[in-house]
């Protein structure tokens, strides 16, 4: 297996991208916090068969972090990380170290109105600022045609849509399905908190919007009466905490009065020191 | 004399723009709102001079216009201005549609901390975030190697400097030296509001603006004192309304204690229903 390259700085990584562009590649990017999963990896390679070159970053961002978050305990990994992205088609990683993408104080932030301060931007007031902010930043320098995010952060990707959009980043925002483990748990990085029995207990959150959806495949269309069954369920397990259960358009990112269209059910409940988030897509009939 | 293309779809430009940066073409960028006058040409030959090839943007920007300013009346004279820029060097125009750039809502704001709050930030408190916001724009349109701004506006290019800093945005900004009418008049697209009578008392500015350096060169090291003088000249003029004299660090744009460093002496006031500002520097001896 050979290896990447990886580089640590902003103009090495525009230089190469720009080479890349002005060969006629097709360059993608999948922007990541490391401690890469299958679900990362999923991004790769699906980057790999759509783009002519990828590139896979690895950045802790610290914008994105709140007070008391887990800044200081998010795992790292970046040898593993670099190896396994390149098993799975990654050109180049770029692993800047905190002073290279902030060299001062942060003054300037990214806010997309709306989306931002619903769902998990009630618990997380600045996160998603974080979020735009520095995938801002990586659309600046790397000039991708397209850029891979997980649906399992179903909100920051359509955070970055419409941050990409609106500041005409001539970028296409992928997104791609969750990946889960064989009994249901969407991969996270931050499943490694999980006590072997929090993480026995974790799959009661898919079996909680499975539910959700399945009452409104059966004609349900009171969102509370969603939320109500979905937060029921996860608050049957003595190992969770539910933080939210959420029923909303898909596009909007609002509860509407009466569920119609397409429709997103998330959920976010803490299981000891882990956060945890998932959400499944269901849509009525026309 | 030739024309240049003018173009009014993002895409079109950015393909250009990229055909450029990969034939080896050093781009540069000369964002203005129209209405192009001697100053403004000034940065477009400057550009010619630095650059392959250079982008001159018209776009009366809304975001920038606070309820009650002067969107609509704002002066619009785009085939003058295509001329004349192609006289003084452009390659190509871009002039889009109001729907090009914000084909719907604007949900997402770009915010300066700290540099967009003072001086004129008090009296127009979303005008900057409307400024860093269609600048990023057209920088991830372009992808110019070199942007060009006048001095005129020092906040505006304060901002827009550290908003490309902070978004990683591989351009370098570029100040140009302000403007002037022989009786020292800063040109500014605005000046067409003035009356006959207004016209001729607007040079107290730069006359307020001088003896306020002037007062620092001889010494003097309260901010106070500096801004009453400056203040106090304009306040003479019958037909000057103040709005703000103040005098700041050249980089902070905060007031410092004591006069020391690079400073810069700005000033603001209405003649009629033109809102006017001009700026000079000075710096104390080490």
């Amino acid at each position: 297996m050979a290896g990447i390259p990886v580089v640590e700085r902003t103009a090495d990584l525009g230089t190469w991208a720009q080479e890349q562009r002005c060969a006629g590649r097709l360059v993608g990017l999948v922007p990541t916090m490391g401690a890469l999963h299958d679900g990362h990896l999923s991004l790769v390679s699906r980057a790999a068969a759509e783009c002519d070159v990828v590139v896979l970053t690895v950045f802790v961002n610290p914008l994105q972090f709140g007070p008391g978050e887990d800044l200081a305990a998010y795992p790292r990994a970046l040898e593993a990380d670099v190896e396994a992205a390149a098993r799975s088609g990654a050109s180049i990683a770029f692993a800047p170290p905190v002073e290279e993408m902030f060299p001062g104080e942060v003054a300037t932030n990214v806010h997309v109105a709306g989306l931002s301060e619903v769902l998990d931007g009630r618990f997380r007031p600045t996160h998603f600022d974080g979020v735009a902010t520095v995938v801002a930043k990586l659309f600046a320098i790397v000039g991708a045609a397209r850029a891979y995010f997980g649906e399992k952060d179903f909100q920051q990707l359509a955070i970055v849509r419409r941050m990409a959009g609106d500041l005409s980043f001539p970028v296409e925002v992928v997104g791609c399905p969750v990946v889960r483990a064989r009994d249901g748990l969407a991969l996270s990085s931050r499943n490694a908190y999980l006590t072997p029995e929090e993480r026995a207990a974790a799959p009661v959150l898919l079996r909680a919007l499975r539910s959700g959806a399945s009452a409104v495949a059966a004609g349900e269309r009171s969102p509370a009466a969603v939320t109500d069954l979905v937060g029921s369920i996860v608050e049957a397990e003595p190992l969770a905490a539910l933080d939210a259960a959420d029923v909303v358009d898909a596009a909007t990112l609002r509860t509407p009065a009466v569920l119609a269209g397409e429709l997103r059910i998330l959920v976010a409940a803490r299981f000891g020191r882990a956060r945890l988030i998932d959400n499944v897509g269901i849509s009525t009939p026309p």
